[in-house]
C-alpha cells in the first residue's frame, strides 16, 4: 500500500479551501472568527484572505461590525457574481439545466424533453444547446463560468468520463460523455452519477449543510443514494457505494434485473407501486380509485396513486404505506451499517406523499436501530425535491472550487 | 460546521507516521524507496528516519543491498524489541490476553474464565492479574510496554471510556472500565468494542493488510462488524457503525432484543442455529444427529451442529446453509452500501464450517451485487480466527503508534 505524505504547497491549497468554506457557509464572517473556527493563525488567515480578495472571489463588506472588545471587524463575504456554475441533469425522459452564482443561488432553470431514442450524439447536441440557451438567459459572461457538472444515470466510469450501460439507456454503452460535452460546450465538465450529484447538492444547498455524516436516498425512476462520511463524499472502491435501491429487503422476493432478489427498487419504484396497486384493484378492492380503474385501468399511474393517497384513498394509502415500510427497513439497515447523523429522502418519486415516507422512516430509526439509546438519527425530507440532481450538478462544480478535500492534501 | 486547518507540527507528526507505516509494512526498505512510495523528498525522509533511529524504534540492517544503479542502500527495519503492546479481549465467558512485539508477533497468549457473575470490580481485578501474569511470562520490561488495548462488548462510550450496557452483561451499565483498568495495571488503556478491535487486528495482522476499504464480519455470541474505509477505521457519528448483526435480512421475521425484526443475529447466532436445529429435529428429521438428539437433546449444541455439518450430516448442513444464505444477503447489502474492496469473515462462531459461509458469500457477491460487472468483491476467511479480537486489542495500541491518522493532521 502506498500512502502519500504531505508538503507545504498542498497544505497551502488545503488551508485556502478551508478558509473559503468558512466564508461561504457563514454568509458574513471576520478574519478573527475564521482563525477561531479553523485553528489557523490570524497571520495565515490574513494572507489567504488577501489572495482571495485580489482574485475577486471574496469581498470586504463596507460596513464593519464592532466586536465585544470594541475593535472594528471587517466582514468578509463571497462575491456571488465573481463566478457561476452550470448544472445539467440527464434523465432518460428530461434534460434539466440550471445556472447558479458562486453562492449556489439559481439564476435560470430550464427543462426540455430528452431526444426520443436517446441517441448519445443527439443527446449531447441537445445538452449543449440547452446550456447555451440557459447561459444566454442568465447573461453570465462565459469567462466567469467555472464549469459544468453533469448528473447522469449510473454506473459511470469516472476515470474515463464515461457513462457505462445504465439499465434504462439502451445506447449508452461506454459513452465518453465528459469529453463529448466538453467539446460541444467549451466548458470543463465534471461527470458524476445522479444520486451522488444529488447528495452533493444536499450537502451544498440542501438538508446536508454542515452535517458530518449523512445518507441521501433518491427516489426517481429507480432508487439511488449518496453518502457523505466524515464531511467527504464517500464513493467506495469502484465508485459504486450507496446503491440503496439494490439492498435486498425481502430476500425471498421478486428477482431484480440486477441479479439480486427483493431489492428495495423492486418494491418501491414507480413501476412496482403501479403493479401492486393494479394487483389489489384486480382482486376487487373497493373505493374511488377502484371505480376509476374499472373505467380506465391505464389511468392508474404513479401520479394518480400518489394523488389518491394524498386525498385519503385507503387502497392507495395501503400500497404506499407498505412501500414506506420497505424504505424504512432499508433506512434502518443503512443506519446500522454507516451510523450516519442524518438521513435525507428526496426525488420526484415521493412527491405529494413525502410525509408518509419520512414518518415511516422516522418511526423506524427511533424504534429499530440498535444505537437509538445513544442518539436517534434524524430523517428529513430534501428541500431540493426533484431539483436535487440538477442543483447537485452545479454543486459538483462549486464543491470542486470550495470544499477542502483531504485527497488534495495527500495527492502526489 | 467547524473545520480545522493544518500546520507544520501536525504535518511533521503525520509524515513521521507515514514513514513508520512504510517501514512496518515493508519488512525491510531503504530511505529512497520510502521517498518513492510516499512522495516525500529524500531530505524529509532522512530527517524522520534519523529521529526514529535515535529513539530506537527503527534500526539499520547490517547488510546493505546494492541498488540497480550500483549504490549501496541501507535497509531499515522496525526494531521489534523496542516496544510491545498488550491486547485484552473481554468476552462474557472468557478473558484472553496477548503480548505482542512492535511487529505484532505474539510473544505470550493466555486465557482464563471471566469471573462468574461478571461483577465489574471483580472482572477488572481478574484482567489486571492476567495482564501481570502474561507480561511476567513474556519478560518484557514494563517501561517498554506502549499500552493496553481492551476489546470489549459494545456499545461503548469512547469519549468517557465506558462500557454502556452490553445486552449480555447485566452489571455493566456505564462502567468506566478504561480508568479502572488503567489504575489497576498502571498502563495507558485504549478501549474499543470487540468487533472494531478485531477489524483493526485484521488491518494490522490479518486479511485487511494494505486493503483500502474492507468490511469485517465477526461471528461470536452475537454478530458484529467493523469497517475500514479509505484506509481509516470508520466508526460513524456515534461510534456505532458496522452493526451488521442488526441489519434486517428477514423483515417479517422474529423480533430481536434490539427492537428490530429479522436481524441477521436472530437467524445466525449460535442460539438461533441451535433453535432451528432443535425445531427440525423435533419435526422428525432423520440421521445421526437425530439419534443423538433423541438420546440426549441438550448435547445438541452449536459445536455438535458444526461438527456434524463438517462430517456431512444433511440436517446440520441444511441448517447452516440456510444461515449462510442469510449471511450472504447481509454481505450483499453491506457491499451495496459501502462498495468495499474486500469482505472478511471471522470469529469463533463459524469455526469448522468456515468454507460453507465464505463460499455462500462469494457466490452472492459474484451474482447479486449491482457493481459486479465492474469488479467482483473478494470474500475471505479471517486468518486470525477466534483470536481476532485479542490481536485486535494489541493492534489498537500499535495502530495508535504507527498509523498515519488524518484526524491528527487536522486536530486542534
Amino acid at each position: 500500500m502506498r500512502r502519500a505524505g504531505t508538503n507545504l504547497p498542498k497544505v497551502g491549497r488545503y488551508n485556502q479551501a478551508v478558509v473559503l468554506e468558512q466564508i461561504q457557509r457563514a454568509g458574513g464572517i471576520s478574519r478573527l472568527e475564521i482563525a477561531q473556527h479553523t485553528g489557523l493563525t490570524p497571520q495565515t488567515v490574513s494572507g489567504i484572505v488577501r489572495r482571495l480578495i485580489d482574485d475577486g472571489t471574496v469581498r470586504e463588506d463596507g460596513a464593519s461590525r464592532v466586536s465585544s472588545a470594541g475593535k472594528p471587524r471587517v466582514t468578509l463575504r463571497i462575491n456571488a457574481d465573481a463566478g457561476s456554475a452550470v448544472g445539467l441533469h440527464f434523465d432518460p425522459a428530461e434534460l434539466t439545466c440550471v445556472v447558479v452564482d458562486l453562492l449556489g443561488a439559481a439564476l435560470v432553470t430550464k427543462r426540455i424533453p430528452t431526444p426520443a431514442g436517446a441517441d448519445p450524439v443527439e443527446v449531447v447536441a441537445a445538452m449543449a444547446g440547452l446550456v447555451e440557451d440557459v447561459l444566454g438567459q442568465a447573461a453570465v459572461p462565459r469567462e466567469r463560468v467555472l464549469g459544468l457538472g453533469l448528473a447522469s444515470p449510473g454506473p459511470i466510469d469516472q476515470e474515463r468520463g464515461m457513462v457505462v450501460k445504465p439499465p434504462k439507456l439502451a445506447h449508452w454503452d461506454h459513452i465518453p460523455v465528459k469529453r463529448m460535452l466538453s467539446e460541444a460546450t467549451g466548458l470543463p465538465v465534471i461527470l458524476d452519477n445522479d444520486s451522488t450529484a444529488a447528495a452533493v447538492g444536499e450537502r451544498w444547498a440542501g438538508a446536508g449543510r454542515g452535517v458530518v455524516n449523512f445518507a441521501y436516498f433518491f427516489f426517481g425512476t429507480g432508487i439511488g443514494g449518496g453518502l457523505v462520511l466524515n464531511q467527504q463524499v464517500y464513493r467506495g472502491g469502484s465508485f459504486n457505494a450507496a446503491e440503496f435501491g439494490h439492498m435486498s429487503v425481502q430476500p425471498d422476493g421478486l428477482e431484480c434485473y440486477c441479479g439480486n432478489r427483493g431489492c428495495l427498487e423492486t418494491l418501491v419504484s414507480p413501476a412496482a407501486i403501479i403493479a401492486e396497486t393494479h394487483r389489489r384493484l384486480s382482486a376487487g378492492a373497493p373505493g374511488a380509485l377502484a371505480e376509476r380503474f374499472r373505467a380506465d385501468p391505464v389511468s392508474i399511474d404513479n401520479v394518480a396513486i400518489r394523488d389518491a393517497a394524498a386525498a385519503g384513498d385507503p387502497l392507495a394509502t395501503g400500497v404506499l404505506e407498505q412501500a414506506a415500510q420497505h424504505v424504512a427497513t432499508a433506512v434502518v439497515n443503512v443506519v446500522s451499517v454507516t451510523d450516519v447523523d442524518l438521513v435525507v429522502l428526496g426525488g420526484h418519486g415521493i412527491e405529494h406523499v413525502e410525509k408518509l415516507y419520512v414518518e415511516a422512516a422516522q418511526r423506524a430509526v427511533a424504534t429499530r436501530v440498535m444505537s437509538r439509546h445513544i442518539r436517534v438519527v434524524d430523517v428529513v425530507l430534501s428541500p431540493l425535491g426533484a431539483d436535487a440532481a440538477v442543483v447537485g450538478g452545479a454543486s459538483l462544480v462549486l464543491h470542486t472550487t470550495y470544499s477542502p478535500r483531504l485527497s488534495e492534501l495527500l495527492s502526489d
